[in-house]
């Protein structure tokens, strides 16, 4: 539900407009203007109370939802989300539970918001992204939309969901390095040259160790203090 | 900088696209396969250790830097944001500093990364969306770009801006309602009616603390960590 649909070709790429080709995934961009039933397909208004900004009205949006939810043949509840700063902050728990449903509606707001009273009526999640402010909820949709696929059994190959798996593990990535073997001067580090897998593995754990100590102190805490060491004081994976 | 330079259409809409068409901002999406000057136009290949994927490999990255950095007139380094979940994770004030910047290079990966050795070549800053996995550095890249070109003057009129002003206080956004007084049977709190502009301030924070401390908690204990109380309890704003 959105009133900028075609920004929504931008899903239509890469790993994504593969699995939509290959009917795994589909995507339906509807414009809530077509459900602001006035002369001029206005929908928004001021605010009452006052303040900067107008507001998405809650009508054109309630109509859309309905339609919608009246289009689809489901017995239960259809999870909305509307994705605003004022919600859950996404992660791969969130999505990967998301990734669960038949079927998502995801809301994009824009102006100064919408009226708190649709939203008490149609919306059964508020996320977030992140905190930080964006002109609407499209891109944040269209964030929620990729990191949720990547969960629906079919949209990766099996070599894409093992890196995602990896990265589940709560540590930042480990440097990589593919051909040539010396570019600019620089040479791949000897280990990953050894073909000696078990080392390479260690070498790349110590690295994402380093990593996100350096750059994430937060996941590190959080890393720490949910793996448990073994006898020579390694992390044990 | 993206192997998918047709998905950056997509900020050509809303509160961006008139910023862009009034050369305010402007946004060039240059293709990395441009500088692949090899048989097939490649710019993937094996990670050396091994390892599920293909990795983007340094020398079209590093061809591509270089041709933009050599067509633009300017004296200092332009920073060059790698988009990636091994970096900081955007918030306001980021995006605030890196709106102070004249030029800005956007670094997109894909497939499983990039090849070190060019990023730390061409990289300054490593910058996170959230935790979350995605196909692509592309939606991170105009998530950074909406919210940086948010702090550039005159992209957002007053009324725009004096919205992100209020979210940048620490607090969620309180309810807000538009026309019509009564929908579905729900009314607009009196307060909202009374025209009692000090009033109708004072309910909507209240309204922002109890939000907050209900659904972000962490953001919570960070506003009461930094704010004052007056004498009879209340924050001081």
């Amino acid at each position: 539900m959105t009133l900028f649909p075609e920004m929504f070709d931008a899903i239509k790429q890469s790993i994504l407009g593969r699995a939509i080709k290959n009917n795994i995934i589909s995507v339906d961009a509807i414009n809530i203007r077509d459900f602001a039933f006035n002369k001029h397909n206005k929908v928004d208004d001021y605010t009452y109370g006052g303040g900067a900004g107008m507001l998405m009205q809650a009508e054109p949006v309630y109509l859309c939802h309905k339609a919608i939810t009246d289009s689809i043949d489901s017995s239960k509840k259809i999870r909305t989300v509307y994705l605003t700063p004022q919600g859950r902050v996404l992660n791969q728990e969130i999505a990967k539970e998301l990734a669960n449903e038949e079927e998502l509606i995801l809301l994009c707001g824009h102006y100064e918001g919408i009226d708190e009273r649709v939203l008490n009526e149609v919306v059964t999640d508020y996320i977030s992204i992140g905190d930080y402010v964006l002109t609407g909820g499209e891109l944040p949709a269209m964030v929620l939309i990729d990191t949720v696929s990547r969960f629906v059994d079919g949209v990766l190959s099996n070599d894409e969901s093992a890196m995602t798996e990896s990265f589940s593990e709560g540590l930042l990535e480990y440097p990589q390095y593919s051909r040539p073997y010396e570019w600019h001067g620089k040479k791949v580090p000897d280990i990953l040259m050894s073909g000696h897998h078990e080392n390479v593995e260690k070498w790349r754990f110590e690295q994402s160790l380093i990593r996100t100590e350096e750059r994430r102190p937060d996941l590190y805490k959080k890393f720490v203090e949910t793996h448990e060491k073994d006898k020579k004081g390694r992390f044990i994976r």
